[in-house]
């Protein structure tokens, strides 16, 4: 999507130089650093300190390693193992690892790189073609409330899902791109998501250089918006979908389901089918929720007044935090799924004939 | 309660120096200020730009304001007005300056500074008084869960309603300081409750002081651990109490009432008779919710790398903020209120019994 009116992806390889180059989105929105991924080692650092983000982009990015890897002449089990284990809670790593690792049983060893180039390449252009199917689809849900109300339709989404966290388009942003480009009149509630911000720091970002009209406001206040009617509907992403439905995604995302609920709204959740994990049937007690550095919580991320990025501390002396960083929204509060393939229920049945 | 070892109170009248005190809370936890208030104009600014906070602490400072109003010969009629203006949430501010303008009705002029300052520190004392007593009918609560699990008792607050927000003890967290002078083993979830941060700033520096022990989680936490039965109770703090039980409070606390409800786990709001007001019928439609100024989104403080208290800007260039500053929790998910007179239903019926 665009940035100043210029249209980057958060990943990509560079032909002429042999080179993979991210957005490192721990600057956003304050500062657009581009970076080369060079070593495994890079890979890995890149998805735990979050320089990519989001379960999709952390999926093509495990497949642009491998390739690094075979480049490098590493050991690809090895490597594979080293980059499954940077995040434990989005199903799309080990989707994706598994995806190249299936695809070169076959392959001569010197053709190795150049076939694992090809697979994340691909991987690469199915999330932008999924991503972008999703938005079609979920786009005629705003529709049908604009239809009805003929008023700016009031999204509420949580954390990041746009482009930012895939390669292009997003997931829960992307039926608003297309909304958007359609005319259709929106205006986004973006929520801060506390620790890491990705809500103001990213969402709003994206929002604001795609033109599209956003509030700001903090994790606290999407229930009393809700109820006082101020939200049509709600749209996030999903970092795994259980296969009863349940829906794992950042910390917060169950409190604003439950809200939604509470005053029959729609909650949507944009979900590629890789994110959808068939080996799990109970999303509250089998997915793995990752306990991140209590420094993304005691520290935050700002602007000083000479416009350098600056850290500041915001706990008391002695102040003891605990950082877990998903929760798991039961199936029962979402409204629907919105897939690659169109929209289905979040049960058992309808994910059942997904796959495959 | 304590501080460093030393027992403090919010506000104060120094007796020595005829001055009314107040601990400056904007600094908490960084640094520990206390300023005077002198004119009606600083008892205004104190309110409004929260150097005091807290529905009962506000509803002191205004009857202190009207014995500053009295001594400084301003017009009390304005005087009151305008304090009253200040903010429009919680009740405790009309209530208590209603209480001084009816003590003296019948009062002779160059008596009404010493009958608003009687006034004014009976008010005071009853805070404290009321707090206790909130504290040790609360205690019960927590008294009981230890008592069937034999295991440290995991209690959920939201924002601040410790003794921050009254003169001494609190309100939420009176039963937390009770329960710890009576040894129940307790640890105490404390949510950041932005946009200001009162639970990382006050609550947990209160509790640190106390030697509770407390982990600080984001606002986004409360219904993952509830999920996963970390949190036995929730107890919260409100600024007004409606007729029918719906209970405004800081933005957020509805969602936590709503994942408690969603859990089966209690959730209790500690409810000075001051707090309630009859006139109410319904909180959602009809208690007054604060917009307050976008900056306080926009901007977050802390201290830098050089100890040094500072202010960082959190969001991209161009973005709008909304600021609410209070929800409502509907009767229904509020499984009893604690009032300084005992234990109650939140429901017309109830709360009728204690009007007069």
């Amino acid at each position: 999507m665009l940035v100043k009116n210029k249209h980057l992806t958060t990943i990509w390889y560079e032909h002429n130089t042999d080179k993979i180059k991210i957005i490192d989105q721990r600057f956003i929105p304050f500062e657009l650093k581009i970076v080369e991924l060079n070593t495994v080692d890079e890979v890995c650092f890149a998805i735990k300190e979050m320089q990519v983000r989001g379960a999709p982009l952390i999926g093509v990015t495990a497949a642009y390693g491998m390739y690094i890897a075979a480049r490098t002449k590493s050991n690809l089990k090895e490597a594979s193992e080293k980059i499954n284990s940077t995040r434990p809670t989005a199903v799309n790593l080990s989707w994706a690892l598994n995806k190249i690792m299936t695809g070169i049983q076959d392959i001569n060893k010197d053709r190795l790189p150049d076939k694992i180039l090809e697979i994340a390449n691909q991987i690469r252009e199915d999330d932008i073609n999924n991503c972008k199917n999703i938005g079609e689809h979920g786009y005629k849900l705003i529709k049908d409330v604009y239809e009805k109300n003929h008023k700016p339709v009031n999204i509420l989404t949580h954390c990041n899902a746009g482009w930012l966290a895939t390669v292009d388009w997003g997931t829960a942003l992307a039926p608003v791109f297309v909304a958007h480009k359609n005319n259709i009149p929106i205006h986004v509630w973006v929520d801060e998501t506390r620790p890491r911000n990705q809500g103001f720091s990213l969402t709003s970002w994206e929002l604001i250089n795609e033109n599209i009209p956003n509030s700001l406001i903090v994790d606290n206040v999407g229930g009393h918006l809700m109820q006082h009617k101020k939200i049509d509907l709600c749209i996030t992403g999903t970092d795994r979908t259980a296969s009863n439905g349940d829906v794992c995604n950042k910390i917060g995302t169950y409190l604003k389901a439950l809200a939604a609920y509470d005053n029959d709204i729609p909650f949507y959740v944009s979900a590629p089918i890789s994110s959808i994990d068939f080996n799990i049937e109970n999303g509250i007690q089998d997915i793995p929720i990752e306990q991140r550095d209590s420094e993304e919580v005691s520290y935050i991320q700002g602007l000083d007044e000479n416009n350098q990025i600056k850290k500041v501390k915001i706990v008391p002396e002695g102040a003891k935090c605990a950082n877990y960083a998903f929760d798991v929204t039961p199936a029962k509060y979402i409204t629907k799924l919105i897939t690659e393939k169109g929209i289905i229920n979040a049960s058992l049945s309808s994910i059942g004939k997904l796959k495959n």
